[in-house]
């Protein structure tokens, strides 16, 4: 959508040769990102580099030359040789590195701890802990969360923040970051960002797109992508355009009401949650093909135990019957993946739990066991409750075996929206 | 370690503004440098840019400025107005943008298919066709696995392959990007990499920087992560160093083997497959705070219903006595979170499913429910047999509610593993 934004740039580089060999995903520049969106920033980049110094030094260049403001690093400030951040960011901004004494002890008591726990010592931790206290002149370092500081570094371009690579330590970290006196000199600049959000689910993006060429929306940056099965439709007004934006939040919720998920940003998990706390409810679970998927979405939130149960993962005929009194007879009559096996899958799981909902989940994930009538992909739902609601559905769900039991989750947690929702 | 590389290199471009919004994960990015690496290029970057024109027109000039044979993008081709990726690459390669209208009589096809399943129709769908077959002059087209078509594009610099974002799409096109006469021609020149790669459970990274610095090696890449709670060690020979990779592959697995999960790239999860299927076993699983996600690990295999019984995931104290026959004088003894809890779990999937081996997790996982003997972060394990044996474990676990989850499945895993093996 149009416009170009008078929001300040911010760029992410991520280094890790170990992410460029695809052995891991990056969970950094995502959340990294996210992060930056909400302070106002507009996000130009995200790379991905490995431990070589002269293409991490490009990259810094490059975000410095897309006009960032900001660029935080995560990673390669670890003990092995080929972690070398710190170096190579020191030389971007034009300053020698040194080593700073107090942060060299800091660390040194975390180490020794560590190596009190688990009987590793000697020479290999001296050097990982010298190396990790050596810090650009004039940097302010803020202290470690595992065993490597970070670092915030002005430059004659971006401020450059460093942080570490494994993701707990970076999110530990960011208060500090945000805190550190160039940080807030910055962000004291930045115009926050009021960014909306709605939620669809079924309904394809070419409809927004259509909707929105009609509106001819100006002073609004629209993103769409889809997340666990669910059309996420982002407005972020430029500074001066909120009404515009929220002008437009209605009307797109109006439009394609039928799918709306919400108008606010609430995911499904979110709004499951919420509709069996409201209405006191607990949830059981039947699985066969999600296999525990859908039971650990649930009870992926903190206070699930509140509204979760608990759950059954019967892969075997035998177990649905022994687990989940699924009658050995109706199974042989209507397969094992049927709309009626997926009930007495509900009906069990509610019962067994004494639950007041129940959902029941089968179906043929692949690569093999799909028939002519049952082919890969054909899964059957059905959600219950001790007041007699009966939810079906059995639709054919597209790819591998992976993305049939993600997207089952998927279908499973909106159907449980639908009966707790009313 | 050292030495540049002689391979070719690559670059990632993945387009999507909804990936700098935080709002979801970049999958093709590491897939995508997976594949190239296997195929023995170099990977310089991967590039995660927004759908700005400029912001990708530049990330493939950075490409080519880093030296990129080869450029794979991944993203930008869907029916919205943002989704430019086609034209930003035609005219990297200053070419002009034509309708291919036999692409386009295909996609119709397609979308009228669709369009009949999803009752959603009309102009919104003829206008994601028509853009959707435009196609850079002389580029090979790829058939579409969705809707959006590929293309290979010859540039004055690197080759361009421009695959579509969804990555069960980018993944299924992949074979015939590799099979266009341009990208074979290109593969023909590259020498193939042969990487090695270790597994370790339990070894910190210093440990391998130590040795490696002892062993002072060249030519050979190594590069560490740790990834679900495993340290991996990569080798990656320069053209010519393959033994040398042998050699240290071998020292470093007798070095370290009291740690050594594989030293052939074979994960846990694919050893306790393994494992379970040699001794004809089937195992079950009693979780508690884990939630069901150990038991959705096992039966991410294909085939995985060969030894998965099932599971039951007794979150309430009522669960495990009802499900599980925990008895409910053991808990009101010791407390839900106790190794005696573990292993009556254990012994309770084990029988209730009629399985081999059984496997109990219960920990706190946070945020509440920790107190000063039972901190958040403790979980106890057990592992027990129809033979007799008894594995047991109840460590310390650090990090938030999703990081203990996440490491009791993996903790779980490797406690699986040891049962197998024997």
């Amino acid at each position: 959508m149009g416009e170009a934004s008078v929001r300040p740039r911010a760029a992410v580089v991520v280094t890790g040769s170990e992410l460029l060999t695809g052995a891991i995903s990056d969970r950094n520049g995502p959340w990294v990102a996210r992060e930056l969106g909400g302070l106002g920033f507009e996000v130009s980049h995200v790379l991905v580099v490995g431990d070589r110094p002269d293409d991490l030094a490009a990259a810094l260049r490059f975000a410095a030359d897309a006009g960032a403001a900001l660029v935080v690093t995560s990673g390669g400030l670890g003990p092995t040789a080929d972690d070398l951040t710190a170096e190579v960011v020191a030389g971007f901004a034009g300053v020698p590195l040194e080593l700073d004494e107090p942060m060299r002890a800091h660390i040194a008591a975390i180490l020794a701890a560590w190596a009190a726990r688990t009987g590793f010592d000697g020479p290999a931790l001296e050097e990982a802990n010298r190396k990790q206290a050596m810090v650009p002149r004039g940097a302010v370092a803020l202290a470690p969360v595992g065993t490597a500081p970070g670092l915030v570094v002005r430059t004659a371009g971006p401020l450059v923040v460093v942080l570490p690579g494994p993701p707990r330590e970076l999110q530990g970290m960011w208060p500090a970051a945000l805190a550190s006196e160039p940080l807030a000199e910055l962000l004291a600049g930045v115009p926050r960002a009021a960014s909306r959000s709605l939620r669809y689910f079924g309904l394809p993006e070419s409809e927004i797109a259509a909707t929105l060429r009609e509106l001819d929306v100006r002073d609004v940056e629209v993103t769409t992508c889809l997340r666990r099965s669910e059309l996420e439709v982002d407005l972020r007004p430029r500074p001066g355009a909120e009404d515009t934006a929220a002008a437009l939040a209605s009307e797109l919720a109006q439009r394609h009401a039928r799918h709306l998920v919400s108008a606010d940003g609430a995911g499904t998990d979110e709004l499951v949650a919420a509709g069996l706390l409201a209405k006191g409810a607990t949830v059981a679970t039947g699985e066969s093909c999600t296999g525990g998927m859908l039971a650990s979405r649930l009870v992926d939130r903190a206070g699930s135990s509140a509204y979760v149960a608990g759950g059954v993962v019967a892969y075997s005929n035998e177990a649905k019957t022994a687990l989940l009194d699924v009658p050995a007879e109706l199974i042989a009559a209507h397969g094992a993946v049927s709309p009626e096996v997926a009930r007495a899958l509900a009906d069990g799981a509610r019962k067994r739990f004494g639950a007041d909902v129940g959902i029941g989940i089968t179906g043929v994930a692949g690569p093999d066991g799909g028939t002519a009538a049952k082919p890969v992909g054909y899964v059957c739902f059905c959600v219950t409750t001790g007041d007699g609601l009966v939810l079906a559905r059995d639709p054919q769900l597209p790819g591998g075996r992976a993305d049939v039991r993600e997207r089952a989750t998927d279908v499973g947690m909106h159907l449980l929206l639908r009966a707790v929702r009313g």
